[in-house]
C-alpha cells in the first residue's frame, strides 16, 4: 500500500466492506495507519469504527476528529453506537456524547447504565413491535410507512401489550406468508425467548445456541421491551468467550491479542509466568527434601521430569475437558460423580499402560528392575491425581464463582509437579537404599 | 426422574424444547436413557434427532426404530436430516433412506455427495428464489401461496436469473417496508455472499463472522443456486471449531466431549500421553549426559525443572495466541516479522525480570553467586527461545498445511525442555567446576 494517489486510495475504500476497512487498518504499521486515518477518516464507513480492534483502534479513535466520529456514532446501530463510546477515552467520550442529537444521547446513555457485558450494552433499541389487536395488513402497512424507528434489517416482529410488555413475537417469514386480514395474535408465538437486560453476555449466548434464536426481545426489570438482540452480535460473543478460555488455560490475560500494545502483551503475560515461578519453586522445596536420595542415586535427577511432565499432560487433558463441559454446562451436580468414575478409570488405565512402558524402558537404561518398578507406580499415582485434580478443581473454582479456565492450570500443575516428584523420589528413598 | 407414570412423562417431553429433550437425554445414565428411549420416541419432536450428542445420540438412533427415524427425518430440515443420516450405522442409514419419500432422499443424497464437513452438508435446501423481473407485490402473493418449498424460515429472498444463478439478495424486512408494486431488482443488493457448496464449513464460518450474514446462498461448480445456509448452523460450527481447537492444544482429540464412551476417552488421550512420553524422555536423554554434572552438584537437579517449566508456560503462551490468530487470520505473512520482532522483545523482558528474582532465590538458597547467575542465564535463554519456537512452529506447520492446534504444542514444549536443560547443566558444567 503505497501512499501516492490519495483520490485512489479513497475510492479503493469506499468500495470496501467496513470489515475489509478494518483488517486494513489492523494489517498497517502504526505510521501508514495514521497517514491512512489522516487522509481518509472522512470517507470511512461509520462502522469501520466498530469493526476495528486493538491499537488500530486506539489509533483510529486517538487520530480521528471528535465531530466525524460523532457524525459517525449517530448513523450506528444503538448497539454499535455504545460499543464505540465504550471504548473512547474518557475526554473523547464527553464530547462526542455531546456533539449528539439529544435522542441519540438518552438511547446511548440508557444502555450505558447497563452493566458492562450485560446483555444491554449487547442490544439494539431501534425495533419492530405492534399491539395484539393488530393484523397482518397493518403490519405491513406500518412497515411501508417509512418511520424513522424501524431498523434497516430485522427478523422478528414483537407483539406488546398496552403496558408495552412482550406477548408474543411473529418471524418476519410468517408475516410475509400470512394473508393480510389475518391477526397477528393468531400467528404469534405466544412463548418467546425474553432476556433480561441485565443478563450476562454468555447466558444470552448459551440461550441462542441452543435455541438456534436469530433474535430476542430484551426487557427491563419491569419486563417492558427496551431493545432486541440479534443473531450477529452473539456469534461475536461466541467467538470472544471461547477465545477467552483458550487464552485463559494458556496464562494470557483475556485482553491479549496480535493487535495489543507491546506493555499490554508484557504485563498480560507476567502474571501468570511469576505465579508459574512460584509453583515451580515449591516444587523444587520437594525435591530439595530428597537432595541426600539423590545424590546416592542421580538417575533419579535424570528420570523424575518424566513422572512431573507426564501427570501435568494428563492432568491439562482432563482439566481442558472439564472446563469446556462447565462452560457449555455439560458438566453439573447431577452427572458429576459418573463423570469423576470415568475419569478415574482413564486415568488409571493409561496410567498402567504408560507406566508398563516408561517402567521397562528405565529398567533398561539404568539396568535396574526396582528403579523402574518405583518409576512405574509413581506414575501411576501421579496420573490418578491428575484426573482427580483435573476434574474436581474446576469443579471447585466454579462452585466458588472463579473462573475455572483463568485458574484451574496452576492449581492442576502445581498438584502433579508436587505429587509426581514426591511420590517419585519419596519410593525411591523407601524402597530403593 | 422417576419412570413411573408414563402418561406424565409423555405429556412432559411433549411441552419441551427439542434442546431440553436432547439435554435431558444425555444427563441420564445409559439405562434410564434406554427406558426413556422406549418410552418416549413416539412422542418425540424429531428435531431431537438433530439436537443429541455423544453416547445419548448412539443410544437413540440404536434403540429407536428405523421407520420413527425416517418419519422424523421426512420432518426435519436438509441440514439436520443429513446430519442425522450422517450418524447413523451403515445398515440404519440405508433402511432408513429407503424408507424415505424418493424427493426427500434424492434430496438428502445429493447434500451427502458433497465433502464432509463442506458448505454442502451444512446446508438447507428449501428456500425462497424469484426471478429478476418479479415486483414486490409478486413476491409477497407466492409466499401466501402455501407452496411446500417455501421454508417455515426464511430471512433473505435470493433472486435468481433464468438459469438459477443468483444475481441478488433482498433481506425479508427490506420487502416488508417496500410497496407491492416496487421491483424486486430495484431493491436487491446486487453484490450478494455467495458460498460454493464445496467450500470448508470453517471458511463460511469466518465469512457470516466477518460480514455479519443471517444467511447466504450456496451454489453448486456451474454456479447455480442450490441451497443456503443461515447462521443458526454456523454458530455450531464456530462453537465446535474453537472447541476442537481447545482441545487440541490441551492434547485431546477432536471427538472428545462428556458424552464420548469410556474406550474413545481413553484411545483419544492416548496418543497423546505417549508422544508426549517420548519427548519426556528425550529431555531425560539431555540431563543424562549431565550426570557426572549432577553428582557434583545436586543443586543443579534441584532447580533444573524450575528453566524447563517457565520456558514451557512462556512458550505455551506464545503459542496460543499465534494458533488463535493464524486461525482467526489475524496473523500472515504480512506482519509476521513485525510480530516476531514483538514477541521476542517481550520473551526477553519477562525473561530478564523473571531470571533476575528466580536469580537472586537461587543464589539465597544455595549460597551461591555463580549458580544464581548461571540459573539466570539458562532462564533468559530458554524464554528467549519459547517465544522463538512458540510463534515459528505454529506458522511453519501451518504453512505445511498442517493443523496448528493440534501438533504445536509437542514441538514447543521439547525445545523448551530440551533447551532448558542442556543450557542450565550446560552453563553449569562449564562454569561451576
Amino acid at each position: 500500500l503505497k501512499d501516492e494517489d490519495e483520490t485512489l486510495i479513497l475510492e479503493m475504500l469506499e468500495e470496501l466492506h467496513a470489515a475489509d476497512v478494518a483488517d486494513i487498518l489492523e494489517t498497517l504499521s502504526s505510521q501508514q495507519r495514521r497517514k491512512l486515518i489522516e487522509l481518509g477518516s472522512k470517507g470511512f464507513d461509520p462502522e469501520v469504527l466498530s469493526e476495528v480492534e486493538g491499537e488500530a483502534q486506539d489509533d483510529l479513535y486517538e487520530h480521528m476528529p471528535n465531530d466525524l466520529i460523532a457524525d459517525a456514532v449517530t448513523e450506528l446501530d444503538t448497539d454499535d453506537a455504545v460499543y464505540v463510546i465504550e471504548e473512547l477515552g474518557d475526554e473523547d467520550r464527553e464530547e462526542v456524547l455531546r456533539a449528539l442529537a439529544s435522542d441519540d444521547r438518552v438511547a446511548i446513555e440508557e444502555s450505558l447504565s447497563y452493566p458492562e457485558d450485560s446483555a444491554g450494552r449487547l442490544m439494539q433499541r431501534d425495533l419492530v413491535s405492534v399491539p395484539e389487536f393488530w393484523t397482518v395488513g397493518q403490519t405491513i402497512d406500518y412497515l411501508r410507512s417509512e418511520n424513522s424507528n424501524i431498523p434497516e434489517d430485522f427478523y422478528d416482529i414483537f407483539v406488546v401489550d398496552p403496558g408495552h410488555r412482550v406477548v408474543g413475537t411473529v418471524p418476519l417469514s410468517r408475516v410475509m406468508s400470512s394473508k393480510r386480514a389475518q391477526t397477528i395474535i393468531s400467528i404469534m408465538n405466544d412463548d418467546p425467548h425474553i432476556v433480561d437486560a441485565s443478563a450476562e453476555q454468555e447466558e444470552v449466548a448459551y440461550q441462542f445456541t441452543k435455541y438456534h434464536l436469530i433474535s430476542t426481545a430484551v426487557v427491563d426489570s419491569a419486563k417492558r421491551l427496551v431493545g432486541v438482540i440479534t443473531v450477529d452480535d452473539v456469534v461475536d460473543v461466541i467467538e470472544e468467550s471461547a477465545e477467552a478460555d483458550i487464552l485463559a488455560l494458556a496464562g494470557v490475560r483475556e485482553e491479549s491479542g496480535l493487535n495489543e500494545s507491546f506493555i499490554e502483551i508484557v504485563k498480560g503475560r507476567f502474571t501468570w509466568l511469576f505465579i508459574n515461578l512460584g509453583t515451580a519453586i515449591l516444587a523444587s522445596v520437594v525435591i530439595g527434601l530428597f537432595e541426600a536420595t539423590i545424590e546416592q542415586m542421580v538417575a533419579l535427577a535424570v528420570l523424575m521430569p518424566i513422572v512431573a511432565s507426564m501427570g501435568g499432560n494428563a492432568g491439562t487433558q482432563t482439566m481442558t475437558v472439564a472446563v469446556r463441559a462447565i462452560a457449555t454446562k455439560e458438566l453439573n451436580a447431577s452427572n458429576a460423580v459418573r463423570i469423576l468414575n470415568r475419569e478415574l478409570m482413564a486415568a488409571l488405565l493409561n496410567g498402567g499402560i504408560l507406566a508398563l512402558l516408561s517402567g521397562l524402558v528405565a529398567m533398561i537404561w539404568f539396568k535396574s528392575v526396582l528403579l523402574g518398578s518405583v518409576f512405574a507406580a509413581a506414575l501411576i499415582v501421579n496420573m490418578f491425581f491428575a484426573g482427580l485434580s483435573g476434574l474436581l478443581i474446576p469443579m471447585t473454582l466454579h462452585k466458588l464463582d472463579i473462573d475455572p479456565a483463568i485458574a484451574s492450570s496452576v492449581f492442576v500443575t502445581t498438584i502433579t509437579d508436587v505429587i509426581g516428584f514426591f511420590a517419585f523420589l519419596g519410593l525411591a528413598a523407601i524402597f530403593l537404599f
